[in-house]
């Protein structure tokens, strides 16, 4: 194996980069801007050079890097190749012979972004030690990436992990971001806490601290419950039950080792994971009722570690 | 690899058998009874003697076998050791050790029966041409079997694919065989039909051809919703629900490229199968909206094929 590799996690608004030696520590971490406009047409180019003048500045030459791994949020087929990405602009998109052609390296491979994470927190985080590992993200949405026997389940429609929609109440009238009613991503994403507060607010005379707040933030839900607020406590203790629940389902299917709780919603910390442990073994296939579940670790890394870990 | 191969699949009353080429033909099959008293110890020397006789009526030597594959009624840990099969009256035993120790053959596998059936319906049955093969056994119970990328996955306690124990329904107020409540074997087993018929015989006055019929068998109330009895339509509906629900939650998690039904519920054919369709559709992720559902082919068979592809 050459001495080199990068991680590349592409998000909505900046694309974090990181230099590897292969044997596994992170030489130098660093952030680009993503260009959305004009269809995301100028993200490849972008890390290309990016890519480039890290090399340039480190005196390494391409033929010392063994590869390149990149996180992206959509469905990817083959290691390879993007099925629409809505947040980036595009449509289906050869990221790996993109980037292949535009820096000259061979071994590109391509993870959805919450796979990757996986991955990632597997690697360097809460996952270490472990090789089947489900990460459950908790920000505006909820994503879950999964990796069984140290490798990421991609699916075969890139959608293995789409947690954030299984469908949890039938009696739903709202539509979740994907068009469908009652999934898990409104009930236990930022959004879907700060909806349910609102709609608790609005619909009953109840007392609560939540009431003199202008704009409603799931960290001011949180906050609020641990003080005791009640209808705070009631939102956070609905949205532990969900997520909970669907953990639960998860487990019946794929038994893992542990699962790990990342994204904004998981600063929460103690309130939210043993709210989720108490629902999630209510429910869950007796054998499975002690699997581990933890806070992850890596924070914003957990995907540039994942990427490059899919070359190393 | 040598020449051939062995089949086994154990069941509660009997143990099935086959003979195969390591190039993938069945040369025969026979089956032996399962002698569940003295906690199963005789289940062992049972199936060593049933190929060591085969052997010498085929004049074979135990040094042209390659191994012998074995499916259980219970869970399994790395590929050999089983955790308590209650039908067999095991308690924790080391199956593979076992069988070396009896036939002097090195290479066993041993795996749980549901998958094992996913593993055979995907090399001989419904899911050939596929690697992502989700079974569901509908049963006494509802079993599950996972197989991906061409392997089984077994989980960390044995329990992947513990799909009866999905849990659906939070007001279920009857327990599960597991001792939990609300699951899905509750709602689409042989048992659960039965129980949900005889329940809206009991709570409610409506006609139906059912109730002329002394012992009720899910057999009989598909075959009523096929003559359109109102109320036999309503239980397999019901069912129907139950099951493209949780089968939409494994896509969510998996997104496998084919479903296969089996078990004898899966005997009522296209009711059930349209049925299930309908409501998978209408739960699942929409990537995953087109996944194949298919009824298994492979009948009591799937296990003793999937038990000797674990060896192939």
């Amino acid at each position: 194996m050459k001495d080199y590799a990068f991680g590349v996690d592409i998000g909505g608004t900046t694309i974090k980069l990181g230099l590897f030696e292969t044997k596994g520590n992170l030489l130098e971490k660093w952030e680009i801007s993503t260009i959305t406009t004009n269809n995301g047409k100028q993200i490849m180019p972008d890390i290309a050079l990016a890519i480039e003048n890290k090399l340039k500045e480190r005196n390494i030459f391409a033929s010392e890097i063994e590869g390149i791994g990149i996180g992206v949020p959509g469905p990817v087929l083959d290691d390879s190749i993007v099925n629409k990405c809505v947040n980036l602009g595009w449509g289906i998109v050869d990221v790996a012979e993109d980037l292949r052609r535009l820096t000259g390296i061979e071994k590109i491979k391509v993870g959805n972004d919450a796979n990757v994470a996986a991955l990632g927190e597997m690697w360097k985080g809460a996952g270490i030690g472990h090789k089947n590992v489900v990460m459950v993200t908790l920000g505006t949405g909820v994503g879950g990436g999964i990796v069984l026997n140290g490798q990421i389940v991609s699916g075969c429609h890139g959608a293995a992990g789409e947690i954030g929609h299984i469908k949890l109440n039938e009696h739903e009238e709202e539509k979740c971001g994907c068009g469908k009613k009652g999934h898990l991503e409104q009930y236990a994403s930022a959004t879907g806490i700060v909806r349910k507060s609102q709609e608790l607010l609005r619909d009953t005379n109840r007392n609560s601290v939540l009431r003199d707040i202008h704009h409603l933030t799931a960290k001011e839900i949180f906050d609020s419950a641990r003080k005791q607020d009640e209808l705070a406590l009631e939102v956070v203790e609905f949205a532990c039950h969900q997520l909970g629940l669907a953990m639960a389902h998860i487990a019946d299917v794929i038994d893992p080792e542990i699962f790990v709780i990342g994204g904004g919603v998981s600063k929460a910390g103690e309130i939210l994971l043993e709210g989720v442990k108490k629902y999630y073994t209510e429910a869950v296939f007796h054998t499975c009722e002690h699997t581990e579940i933890a806070l992850a670790r890596c924070g914003n890394d957990a995907g540039m570690y994942g990427a490059v870990k899919m070359i190393l």
